[in-house]
């Protein structure tokens, strides 16, 4: 039989998952020989043996623990139950995983009426001894008994008024006792027994508590919201600590202290104390603690013993701690330590600074960072000092707050915002044509649509705050308003987003500007030094591509020329095109567009001087940039029924008419991407020719200009191959025109699952390939994004049908192994194969753990996230496994 | 150097690909000893040669010539130009497969007006020679020298008139001369050069000119339209033969014949003659030729000439032999042979007698039928002696012919189908609520929609003729008519459709019946001796499991449950629950539908009895049962406009409501099979139910129903398991109730590329898989097959890159190598892993060779396409490689 309990002066500090966080916690600084008041510890194989039980310890349990309580009884010199000389303990949970206030916990154990009487001799002070007696029956009562906790604090509030006090500490000891006999009465009255007066009794009662409190609703719950599955902590173990008093007297205190500040990450002391009070006085908030300076004054010798400790355990841990300690006349005590939770800012500049200390190596300092935390630092938040009204949750779209006043369509932001309004652009959904909206806006909020909503994609793309599929609020556009729950918002009103959390708030909420330290790109130059994969970013204006540029991208992954299409002074352009009958026509039109599509390839290949810029031809079905068929036909029903002119409405129907023979049944897997090129070989002409000639003429200037051609949709190499001619002669014309020779790397998304299958043979024609693992994850779910996170998707996560969006994080077993053979395929045909991936998944931690292993190129990602993926692909590379970015530890 | 030329006796019979067809034909004869007029071939080879020369014959290549125009000298005792004795030939164009009439030949060649001299001295017969001359000099002008072949009409028909006679037989020898002297004329006109007079040059031009036709607008575009690639057929040999002349008077004559009839296949001579003509006088159809019976009466040696050499050609080639002869005064000689083209009747009968007649093997009579062919037997077709009017082509998407009165709405075709009337349904697509228009209708024509429309799907599964996609035709529903080019077809006219074609005809067009003969049936039972594969069919109703049980299948691989939900009595009760508001109202809705459902499943079981029937759980999104919204908000619109009760418009709205709220951007990627049966327990639940009280009562019965359960759309393991729950307990209940066991296998469709990727974890869980290959090629191909169809997939198809649909056979690289992986990884789970396919490509004879190669246990098709598939599957087991059905040879 495996060993169930650990002393704290045997059990293996580093073994988290056998002994919980706090257990391991104080037998790792017992054995460091800091002051920790006597215990042992339950293991969680026992809880988990409980529940096998049916919720029954196992047996011999109790007899195992009287023989631990001897030997906490023989450090302490006391007894449990021993009426003269009574030993006190604290039974405590704790999990591998902290799980802070999830899980119950019993204080003073051990006292009844006798032990009680012995310890006020002991201790002479008869309010001590009664006030702890009766914190015991009302906790005990709680956690154990299951009596409704209400009854004790009406109970004790009637006592206070009839004493005619205000606070708690203010009752004399008469008062308490009277309080202890009252809770007692009502145990007696709740449960249909007395109160367990036999110590073993309340002890074991106790452990079996704690362990029901692993499998309590809010533990549950909790675990499921952070995703904290068996494999990362399974059962609690319980943890049985001899009592130590902070509230003995002005020389008894308690505190709670972090070794560094985990706002700022300042190397000082930072926390607070309380004299004379138990650890839940200092949570309560009755009395107001003191700054932890203070106990230099205060307390000196105790004072200088906290800083001993902490410089021990920081060397220890070599992270900053997050510790409890107790103060009982004079002496001082250790109940815990952690790891310190700490904000971006604190947790980079500890990483830095511990370095340079020499207490960690850099590569544990990028270790340490989980890579998501960055994104704190990139972008505006809400203040955490601000209290805001929550209005409605949605899909954290594109992270950052902005704050604004409500504006219902994209022309009016435009119009209120070039007059120097702030604005939050609300919309159902968002199309091409709103995309003037989005250049006025602060941020956007749509009540539909997913993660890569148009809205979502084009507001990341420009690093503005977003919150998509907000089904909470109702828009009525008609009224100019929007309502949520009670609150009716109009036009003009503010409202903030926060686009990381995806919230709504009431009004104008104080934001915090983002800043960026020297430590922050220290730590990045770091990361630099150990990663394999290159960093690219997908940006598609040259103010993006700047962006990413001043984050450390190394090139572009992805310049997406539809939106170029989008643009106010080309839309009309491209709708005559679309609705052009002959070929002829929609050269006529294209003619129009080369000289802008130029400019915005020179511009954008000019800031990513140096670097690759990897431009993908025209993606989308040309019916996206038609308006809706069923708006147009509300529209012309409206002209008719008003004798609007006959060739207004001649008009509308025939955009109708275009946009109902364009349109397709599923336009994901329809007429887009190559199938546009090779159907109308002449728009991929003219994007060629842009390029082309936009490298000619920079190479003029002297600028060193590097444009990759990728081809979106691709799953047949004689696509690739057809299209190669096409472009291959329109770069011989323009060689021609320049007189220089002009080379551009010829290249394809692989986001078709066939693609990937037939990496061999597209490799012959291929000189790298870009994952584009959104549509490569659509088409391998046969999942439609927007469809499936409308619909089914929240579903599929609440059931634990699957355990990650996989539009989010890389399905490992589908996706990435489809990746993994088209890599090997692909490399098969052509050694030199450059390999990339620009989906969303680029910039997320697991995504790119993953790509390193399957041997990717680079990654490439927003530019905001260039960051996370510099320091996710170090860590990658120095293995550190990429977990989820809820997870606590 | 490649040897470029072989004499008839030397050449290998066999290798038509370096001789040509024809060219082998001539050498197998002359080397079986059967009278062939000597002559020789020039390889294929050459034709690369002549060019990769640019045009030009190859060096040498004439001396050559020369050489082996001696030995046929020789041979025959004359000499090539020689005033005196001059020898005449004949110069073939012949590929590796058949081209009938695409490439050149020329006739009598060596004719000069010397040579004709000498021509006229030997036989006395100046008309004759004159006659030869003149035909030679049209030929040459046209074939070689590219003078309109107009020119020489006019100038025959202009003398013919001046000499006052009808018929060509009717002018003399002085007229023909004159021909002969007007021709000559008129290529020196039209050339500005004489007619070549040396027949060394005449034949240096002739072979020249016969190499020029392989790359021909006519010869090109065939092999196009009949997919004959470089590796079937790369160039044309030249055949130069000694002329020997069928119309040297009434001992002469020439004929074409069959050794059986191609039509029925009765074992009887079966063709035609003239006397005193040659081959083409034959196709001229100038005069009228004799059947080949009278040949034994007027030239007795002759015919018994004939039949022998017919034995012995068909008892070499193992095939009926197509042939064409000349009897050159009194003497016998063979001009070509080769297999017979015949219909499948023919092919049916001569397979299974010539294997009774020991001439073949069982093995050998199953490899010689395209397995396509079949499907003439199984539906009546459009009389080939009829010559209707053609209006336009769609898409042959059922097979079959049907005539019948144009209707444009299901329920004018259920009135009228009720009252006797023959109807056609037209419509521009069908939907769910249109079925009643199928029963009540011969046929179906849809103006859109692919090969896989809700149209083309359901006429298939009923096996009633329907053409899709047929653009051409636009209909006016509120006039009732459609036009297609000048026509008007108006409700009540006639019409016939060609579903196997595609073709639609005006008025009613005479049909055959379809006819199954004993021979059909034993070939059938020969073919199961041989393959592995097994072969089930799609079936939806117990007419359709009879049906297929009649053509052999060995169960139902297939049973769609949504087709039972779309029946009229079903589809209210469908829209009530999904326009539920709560689970519970679902629920009722759902209790009306389960004896309905278990009646459905108990027919089709009883009909299946003893095989298995897997029943797919409903897959369409819901939807998909309610209307389309653009119409609804038309009708709304219209409703309003019309002052209609405001509660007839408020439940439109709420049907639009709905719509809009489940319509998706992707349907095909959304909330469909699977998806909805996670979100939805209770519709699985339901249909679970239904299927284990059938089997319950039918085992009361005393009937061996085998039901399977098909979870459709699995991606994860994890979505099976949780239905696999649900299922297991509805068993459990239903096992009580009727106090039995009730076993029955649970499995899955493979159709979303994930579930073919993780095969290992879904065969943990699943009994089965089918492939479900349309929705696994829509996602490997991101092709929405529907819009591919219509949109850009014919574009692919003619641009050569794709050689083929990959909704009609399966794609290698891509979808097979997919399934491949999936039945790998499935088996190393699950040993005895059921694994079959039942997308439409079950029925695809190439697509079958596939499955049988990757290992699957059955295929299931539709059940008229299962006389097909036992076939194919018995040539994929002989090793026979499956090729396009439009190949000829």
């Amino acid at each position: 039989m495996a060993k169930r309990i650990y002393m704290f002066n045997e059990g293996d500090g580093k073994n988290k998952k056998l002994l919980g966080g706090k257990g391991a916690g104080l037998c790792e600084m017992t054995q460091l020989g800091l002051p920790v008041p006597p215990g042992f510890t339950i293991t969680t194989e026992v809880c988990k043996e409980y529940y096998a039980n049916g919720r029954r310890l196992p047996d011999g349990l109790m007899d195992e623990v009287r023989e631990y309580m001897k030997k906490v009884e023989a450090a302490v010199g006391k007894k449990f139950g021993d009426p003269k000389n009574p030993l006190l303990v604290s039974v405590r949970s704790g999990a591998a995983i902290s799980m802070p206030g999830m899980m119950d916990t019993v204080l003073n154990l051990g006292l009844n009426d006798e032990t009680a009487r012995g310890l006020i001799e002991q201790s002479g002070d008869e309010r001590f001894v009664y006030d702890a007696y009766r914190r015991f029956i009302q906790l005990f009562g709680k956690v154990v008994l299951g009596v409704k906790d209400e009854l004790f604090s009406e109970a004790f509030e009637r006592i206070k008024k009839e004493a005619g006090v205000k606070f708690d500490n203010e009752l004399s000891a008469e008062h308490l006792k009277k309080v202890v006999k009252e809770f007692k009465e009502i145990v007696q009255k709740e449960t249909g027994k007395p109160f367990p007066e036999d110590p073993y009794k309340q002890l074991e009662m106790a452990i079996a508590a704690v362990f029901n409190s692993w499998m309590g609703r809010r533990a549950v719950d909790y675990r499921r919201e952070f995703k904290i599955t068996p494999d990362i902590a399974d059962g609690t173990a319980v943890n049985i600590v001899t009592m130590v008093f902070g509230n003995l007297g002005d020389n008894s205190a308690t505190g709670v202290v972090f070794t560094r500040n985990p706002a700022t990450g300042e190397k000082k002391l930072y926390g607070e104390y309380l004299i004379n009070a138990q650890g839940e006085d200092v949570v309560a908030g009755i009395r107001t603690p003191r700054p932890i300076d203070e106990l230099a004054e205060t307390m000196p010798q105790a004072y200088k013993e906290l800083l001993r400790v902490s410089e021990i355990l920081e060397k220890h841990y070599k992270e900053p701690q997050d510790m409890e300690f107790t103060i009982e006349n004079g002496r001082f005590y250790m109940l815990q330590t952690r790891n310190a939770k700490m904000n971006a800012t604190a947790l980079v500049r500890t990483s830095v600074e511990m370095t340079k200390e020499g207490l960690i190596t850099k590569e544990e300092a990028l270790k340490r960072i989980k890579p998501e935390v960055l994104d704190q630092l990139l972008h505006k938040r809400v203040d955490p000092k601000a209290k805001p009204t929550l209005l409605a949750t949605g899909l954290g779209a594109s992270p950052g707050a902005a704050t604004g006043r409500v504006v219902f369509d994209a022309d009016e932001a435009e119009r209120r915002g070039r007059a120097g309004e702030k604005i939050i652009m609300v919309r159902e959904e968002t199309k091409p044509e709103d995309i003037h909206g989005f250049f006025a806006s602060e941020g956007v909020l749509t009540s539909r649509g997913g993660m890569t909503s148009h809205a979502a994609v084009v507001a990341r793309s420009m690093g503005k705050p977003c919150v998509t599929g907000c089904g909470a609020i109702h828009i009525d556009y008609e009224k100019k308003q929007f309502t949520v729950g009670d609150y009716v918002i109009k036009e003009g009103d503010w409202i903030t987003i926060d686009g990381g959390q995806g919230a709504v708030y009431l009004g104008q909420v104080p934001l915090i500007e983002p800043e960026l330290s020297g430590d922050f790109y220290e730590l990045l130059s770091w990361a630099d030094e150990y990663r394999r994969l290159g960093v690219r970013a997908n940006a598609d204006t040259p103010e993006a591509a700047a962006l990413a540029r001043s984050f450390g991208a190394e090139g572009i992954g992805l310049c997406r020329t539809e939106r170029m299409f989008n643009a106010v002074d080309r839309l009309p352009i491209v709708v005559d095109m679309i609705m052009a009958d002959s070929e002829e026509e929609r050269r006529r039109c294209l003619d129009k567009l080369l000289p802008l599509q130029k400019q915005d390839f020179k511009e954008i290949l000019k800031a990513m001087e140096g670097y690759p810029v990897t431009i993908r031809l025209l993606d989308p079905p040309l019916h996206e940039f038609l308006p809706n068929a069923l708006q147009l036909q509300k529209e012309i029903m409206d002209l008719e029924a008003s004798n609007a002119p006959k060739e207004v409405i001649d008009s509308k129907r025939k955009i109708l008419q275009k946009a109902l023979t364009l349109s397709e049944v599923n336009p994901m897997l329809g007429h887009r991407g190559v199938r546009v090129g090779i159907t109308y070989p002449e728009i991929y002409e003219m994007q060629a020719r842009a390029i082309f000639e936009a490298l000619a003429e920079l190479k003029k200037e002297g600028v060193n200009a590097i444009p990759q051609i990728m081809i979106p949709q691709v799953g047949l190499v004689e696509e690739l191959r057809y299209l190669k001619e096409v472009i291959d002669k329109v770069r011989a014309e323009v060689e021609r025109k320049y007189g220089m020779e002009l080379k551009v790397k010829y290249g394809t998304m692989v986001e078709v699952v066939r693609a990937a299958l037939t990496a061999d043979q597209i490799a012959e024609v291929a000189e790298f390939f870009s994952f584009g693992t959104n549509d490569l994850t659509q088409a391998t779910f046969s999942f439609s994004r927007e469809d499936a996170e409308n619909k089914f998707l929240p579903i599929y996560l609440q059931k634990r049908i699957l355990s990650d969006n996989p539009f989010e994080t890389l399905d490992q077993a589908g996706v990435a192994r489809l990746m993994k053979i088209c890599v090997e395929d692909g490399r098969r045909t052509r050694g030199e194969l450059e390999i990339g991936i620009c989906g969303e998944h680029g910039g997320d931690p697991r995504s790119i753990e993953i790509c390193h292993k399957i041997g990717l190129d680079y990654v490439s990602c927003s530019p905001y996230r260039v960051p996370i993926a510099r320091l996710a692909a170090a860590q990658a590379s120095i293995g550190v496994k990429a977990t989820v970015s809820k997870d606590k530890d």
